[in-house]
C-alpha cells in the first residue's frame, strides 16, 4: 500500500469504507478469536490485518505483553477494543491519542443472575432438598418483597437492581460516598454499614477487595446482621473472614451463607465450610468463560456496529484514570 | 329463620344485604380459617352459618370429602371460593348452576420465583456444588437470554413472564388455543408442542392436570427437548410419566429435571428420582402455606367486596373445562 493510498482512506470522502477495515488479534485463545471474528462480520465490518484497520479487537486478556509488537505498524489504528472489564494488565499500554474501551458492564449480568441463583437456593432450602433422599419439611421463603442490601455499587449492582426490578425487593446499596445509586431504594456510607444491614433479608457483597474492604464481614458484622438472613458472597474471599463466618454458622447467628468465592480459594479439601449445612459453595463461577464469550462477542458487535455508523462507543477507558 | 324470611332475601330489593351473608368452612384448617374470616371481615362480608349463606369460603384444600356434607342445606348458596388452584379435588362437586372460584393466580408469584429457583440450581450446577465437598468444576449457563418454553397459560405463566422481564430470555407458551398470551415471545398451540420445545433450554410445566395433559411428558416428548435443556415441573406430578422420565435422566436424553411435584407424591423413600445425580427435588413449595395464608386472604377479601358490589369475581373457574 501507498502513502498517497493511505492518505486518500483517511479523506472524509473515504473514511466510512474506511473505518470498515477492522482487526481481530491475536490467535492465541481461537474461540474468542472465532467468535470475535464472527462479531466483526456480523455488524458490516471487513476484516482486516493490523497494519490496515481502523480499529483492533484485542482477543485474548492474558496476552498484554504481545500487544505492542502487534500495535507497531499500524498507521491507521484509532481505536482498541480491550476483552476484560479489568484492564489493569495494559495500564502501560494505554496510548491517549486512540481511543480505547473495555468490557466494562458486560459480565456483570451473569454475576448479579448468580446472585439472585444463591440468594434463591438459600431462601428455597436447596441446601436440604438437594441432598435429601427423603420428603423433606416443606419450607421457605421469598426473594419477592425481600430487603436486599448489597455491599457495593458497581455494575454487578446496577445488573442486580436491573433483573430484580419486577420482583418488589427493597434494595439498600452501601457504597463509599452517599451519592444515591440509581434504582435503589436506599444508598448509606460504608461508615454507616451496621444500620444498612440490620433489618436485611440478604446481605450480598458486591464490593471489590482493597484494603479498605479486606475481612469486613467480621464476627461483629455477623452480629448485627438478622439470625434468618443470608450472606451471599460473589465478589472475593477475602471480603470474609472465614473462621469468623465458621463459627456464625455453626452458631445460627445468621441462617447461612452461599459463597461463589472463599479465603482461601479454592477451598481445600477438608475444610470446615464443606461440611456445614447452612453452607452452599459454588467454585467462582459468577461469570464462566463460556457466559462471557458471547456476551463480549455481543459488544465487539454493538461497538463495531457504532463504529462504523460514527457514534459513540459502549464501555470507553478513561485513560487518565485507567479503567 | 322462616321460609317467608329466606324468600324475602331473595328478592332484589334486599339482595345486597343478603349477598353480605358469607360462609367460611369447615374449621379444619385453623390457620386458613382464621384469615379468611378475618378476609371476609375486612371486606365488608357478615359471618354466617353455610345454611344461610349466599356464599361459601372453603377453608380447607384436602377436606374435599366433607364438602357434600356442608352444602347439603344451603339454599340461598350461590358463590363458592375454593382455597387452592389446582381443584382437582372437587371435580365431582362442580355444579354448574352456582359460581365457582378458585385460588387461580393468586399463588402465581412465590410460584414463578419457584420456577426461576429450579431453573438457575439446573443451570449453575447447584445439584453439583451443593453436596459437593471439594472444589467442583467450574460450569454453567445463564438463565439470561434463554429460550423459556412454558406449557401453560394462566397465572404462574403470566408472573413468570413478567419477573423475567428485564432478563432477555425468549418466551414460548405453549396453551390450548391460537391466542396469544401478552408477553410471550410465542405462542403454540398444544396440538404442535414439540415444535415449541425443541429448542428450549428449559421447559416449564405450569399446566392443570387434566385428562388432555396428564402424561403428557413421555418418551417421546423428552425425545424432542434438546439434550441439554432442563426440564421444571411446579405443576402437578401427573403431567409427567415417571418412569419414562428416569430413563431419558439416566440415559442423558435431557440434562435434568428439577421438581417440585411428583408422582407418586410425596416421592417415597427409596425412589429412584432420589438417586439421580441430575434430578433435584423439592418438596411442593412452590407456594408454602407461610406463603400462600396471607395471598389466599387477600384474594377472599378483594373477591367478597366484588361480590358485596355485584362485580365480576376473579379466578373463576370453568366448570365445563373443569379448572
Amino acid at each position: 500500500m501507498t502513502t498517497v493510498q493511505r492518505q486518500r482512506r483517511s479523506t472524509s470522502y473515504d473514511e466510512p469504507m474506511n473505518k470498515r477495515r477492522i482487526a481481530v488479534a491475536p490467535t492465541s485463545r481461537p474461540a474468542m478469536f472465532d467468535a470475535m471474528m464472527q462479531a466483526v462480520i456480523d455488524a458490516g465490518g471487513e476484516p482486516a490485518p493490523v497494519a490496515e484497520a481502523s480499529a483492533l479487537m484485542w482477543a485474548d486478556p492474558a496476552a498484554a505483553a504481545d500487544f505492542p509488537g502487534a500495535v507497531a505498524n499500524a498507521p491507521d489504528l484509532e481505536w482498541i477494543q480491550l476483552p476484560y472489564a479489568g484492564i489493569e494488565n495494559f495500564a502501560d499500554q494505554l496510548d491517549p491519542s486512540k481511543i480505547w474501551t473495555c468490557g466494562k458492564g458486560v459480565y456483570a449480568d451473569p454475576v448479579a443472575e448468580h446472585i439472585i441463583t444463591l440468594t434463591l437456593a438459600g431462601f428455597r432450602h436447596l441446601h436440604t432438598s438437594i441432598p435429601a433422599t427423603s420428603w423433606p419439611a416443606q419450607e421457605g421463603r421469598n426473594l419477592l418483597g425481600a430487603n436486599v442490601t448489597v455491599i457495593g455499587a458497581g455494575g454487578i449492582t446496577e445488573s442486580l437492581i436491573r433483573l430484580l426490578e419486577p420482583w418488589n425487593t427493597t434494595i439498600t446499596v452501601v457504597r463509599r460516598s452517599e451519592t444515591p445509586l440509581e434504582g435503589a431504594d436506599r444508598t448509606v456510607p460504608i461508615d454507616d454499614v451496621y444500620s444498612a444491614i440490620a433489618d436485611a433479608d440478604v446481605v450480598v457483597l458486591a464490593a471489590a477487595l482493597t484494603d479498605e474492604t479486606r475481612g469486613m464481614v467480621d464476627a461483629e458484622f455477623l452480629r448485627q446482621m438478622n439470625d434468618d438472613a443470608w450472606l451471599v458472597n460473589v465478589a472475593r474471599g477475602g471480603l470474609v473472614v472465614t473462621d469468623d463466618l465458621l463459627d456464625a454458622l455453626s452458631e445460627g447467628l445468621i441462617a447461612g451463607a452461599a459463597l461463589d468465592v472463599t479465603d482461601p480459594e479454592p477451598l481445600p479439601d477438608g475444610h470446615a465450610l464443606w461440611h456445614l449445612p447452612n453452607c452452599i459453595i459454588t467454585p467462582h463461577v459468577g461469570n464462566t468463560p463460556e457466559m462471557g464469550l458471547p456476551l463480549i462477542a455481543d459488544r465487539v458487535r454493538q461497538n463495531v456496529a457504532r463504529w462504523i455508523a460514527d457514534e459513540e462507543l459502549i464501555g470507553l477507558v478513561d485513560v487518565e484514570a485507567g479503567y
